[in-house]
């Protein structure tokens, strides 16, 4: 069947792999001119973090060892405190896992190959989509696309697709951004090497703020600070971007030479969660879907926003296993997959506050050391929630509840101790 | 000063009447033909009922005695039960207060009337907003109106200027709908007279489904029906109608010789509410508001929409008071009313509930009586929410916070009367 994608960042392009691997004539249309030719666009994250389900889409595949032939993996998270003292906490209780940090230029690249690699596949760059119609796409200049059966929105979280669905009675939707921005920033290479371990996600948790930074195969890092978006607007000065920074992570700032004018000219982002529901409708005939960032864009902090559009590729193309490719029906079972990125959503928020604030305190740190106690005492019974959500593909909503079960099995099991000791000492008496 | 208003239904007219008043010039952009010569639009609601906010906005530009010339007094709601028993219940425990049904399209005339008569305001109709540029206002067929500094959307629940700032970043917005929808139906008069008392608003509550009815000056009613969009699709023949109505509403069955047909030829409406944060945002140098619908869209069955549009005009008027006519300081002190407006969203939400389902009930005609009663015992200090919703002009933020207030006085005072019953009944033994 003839399947129309809108966008073909990093979902788009996988989405259009599945469909072309069940035998669907895809076209994949881009507003933006082809990436590998005109360099990454400017002022979007640079770095992801790729884990285990977004791995898992790639490996379905075949791709996972292309893709992440560049990619470097950071087994856990190195804290830096004001002092210049390092705590490193490795992600999982068998410090195997690692989340890896990759270029989304690199991978965009990769999966564009790929994707004009499939049989059945054509890329249209250079469309940018004003609007649908009578069974019709209709893209800037006036091109329009006849005969649309089904489209799918993989454009992102400001999707013009849902922009369309969002006219329709009936559509709900919600945005809600942070008052918190980010700049992007750069550890060049000291020395030819890099200024920091390469194997850690890097984390300067200062309460108010935090900034992470994350490393690039060229040995540089590439930081992201995250602020308030009027304490962001206020460092309005060489002088008092350096100064404050000097105070509040000074390591980082010794290794960053161009730290002032990267500020000065580096764009700020936002940080928002969007929610759609449904993720589909038909449309003058015309079954439009929404997949990735386009149904529900969500905030970075849990490194799971490329991972759980990979994630609605796999989820997506299983519908389509089993409805026998009825799209209408496949995408009404997909729906269900929104009780899985609510939570994500959720989580992806909660993690914030843990990250810029928690992270560097011994009690999280006493915490994270009793979780991988338990973990390493009970394998395979007790995972903690970021092993599950970052090492395992397990639906989303699921690694709730099972995190809700042994926080009672656990609670149980410290009260059964609590008793049998009593006992004890009663005995012992 | 000039100032821009999108949108001349009831509140753009009417805040058009205040700010000229303030002496600013004001132009007064209306998508749609004059609807004094081109008559009302269908499928919107056609009946309001007008209280005590919109009356108090009405009577400070001397617009109230005119404006309602032609409202039906509504003292109480009338109950009809399947089996034909009528149940009338005063909204006051006075008996005087009543709510006004109103025909939109007679009162939005007169409000255009009232700015066209007033001194610096100047209507266009026939401009569809299609964009907000660069100090300018972009209208369809390539109308641009420059030199634009402050721009107010009164442009109702699918507002085009709300769009507008929807798109920029830091602006929070959701839109949710009900699944149920509407049908207005129609009761000619019987035999020259109302089919029914005029005095009341009528209501049959059927648990899932709900009618209502309001008084016209023709001595017909309007009759609105509530009802899942599923259920209301369902009744696709004559037959079915007139079965259903016959089954459900078999009073109201009786006195409808066009059921069938207008149930076939009117549009079904959609229920949402729509909240945006904030309403005010400066878009390349334009300040650009919202009022009415366009900021806080919310559902008919407080019957407190146009009411709560029109004190959002009474109480913009009072920030340009305190600011000296500054709009800028005016608009973020408006955006203080956005607590009152998230309350009365959320109460009309409630009120589904109460209406369709509740008002049946002995419980609830029994907890009225108890109301009336507390308020005419405790004049003025014990008054019940709809009373002070519809009876007062008390900030809806203030209405709740009272309304607590009076509960925990009212459990105290019960509390009271145990205790003091129980010490009695121990002395007397």
């Amino acid at each position: 069947m003839e399947v129309s994608i809108v966008g073909a960042g990093l979902v788009g392009c996988l989405l259009a792999c599945f469909l072309a691997r069940r035998g669907h004539e895809v076209t994949l249309y881009e507003r933006r001119p082809d990436p590998r030719l005109s360099g990454a666009e400017r002022g979007r994250s640079i770095n992801l973090a790729i884990s285990e389900r977004g791995i898992d889409a790639l490996r379905r595949l075949g791709l996972a060892e292309e893709a992440l032939s560049d990619a470097i993996p950071m087994p856990g998270r190195m804290m830096h405190a004001v002092d210049g003292t390092l705590t490193f906490q490795s992600y999982s209780s068998d410090q195997r896992h690692a989340i890896n940090s990759i270029s989304r230029g690199a991978l965009n690249g990769k999966l564009l190959d790929a994707a004009e690699a499939s049989d059945g596949v054509r890329v249209r760059f250079g469309h940018r989509l004003t609007g649908i119609g009578d069974g019709t796409l209709e893209f800037e200049g006036g091109i329009v696309e006849k005969g649309q059966q089904v489209v799918i929105g993989a454009d992102g979280a400001y999707s013009a697709v849902r922009a369309r669905l969002q006219q329709m009675p009936g559509t709900d939707f919600s945005q809600e951004y942070l008052d918190y921005g980010y700049k992007e920033l750069t550890i060049p290479p000291k020395l030819g090497e890099f200024a920091f371990d390469p194997g850690a996600l890097h984390i300067w948790p200062r309460g108010r703020s935090m900034m992470i930074a994350l490393p690039n195969p060229d040995r540089s890092f590439t930081c992201t600070l995250f602020w308030p978006h009027d304490a962001l607007a206020a460092l309005d000065t060489p002088e008092k971007v350096r100064a404050h920074f000097g105070k509040e992570y000074p390591d980082a700032a010794e290794v960053m030479p161009h730290l002032a004018s990267d500020y000065a000219g580096n764009p700020v982002g936002h940080l928002v969660t969007m929610r759609c529901d449904p993720w589909y409708r038909t449309l003058n005939g015309t079954l439009v879907g929404l997949i990735g960032d386009a149904a529900h864009a969500i905030v970075p902090f849990y490194g799971q926003g490329a991972n759980c559009g990979f994630q609605d590729c796999v989820e997506l193309d299983r519908c389509l296993d089993e409805t026998g490719d009825d799209f209408a029906r496949a995408l009404e079972l997909f729906q269900r997959r929104k009780a899985d990125t609510d939570v994500i959503a959720r989580l992806a928020l909660d993690n914030f506050v843990e990250m810029r604030d928690k992270v560097g305190s011994r009690a999280f740190l006493a915490q994270k050391r009793v979780e991988h106690a338990l973990e390493r005492v009970l394998p395979g019974r007790y995972v903690s929630r970021y092993e599950l959500v970052s090492f395992s593909t397990t639906p989303y909503a699921e690694v709730e509840r099972r995190v809700a079960r042994q926080r009672r099995w656990a609670g149980a099991a410290a009260a059964g101790l609590l008793i049998a000791g009593a006992v004890a000492w009663k005995r012992s008496r």
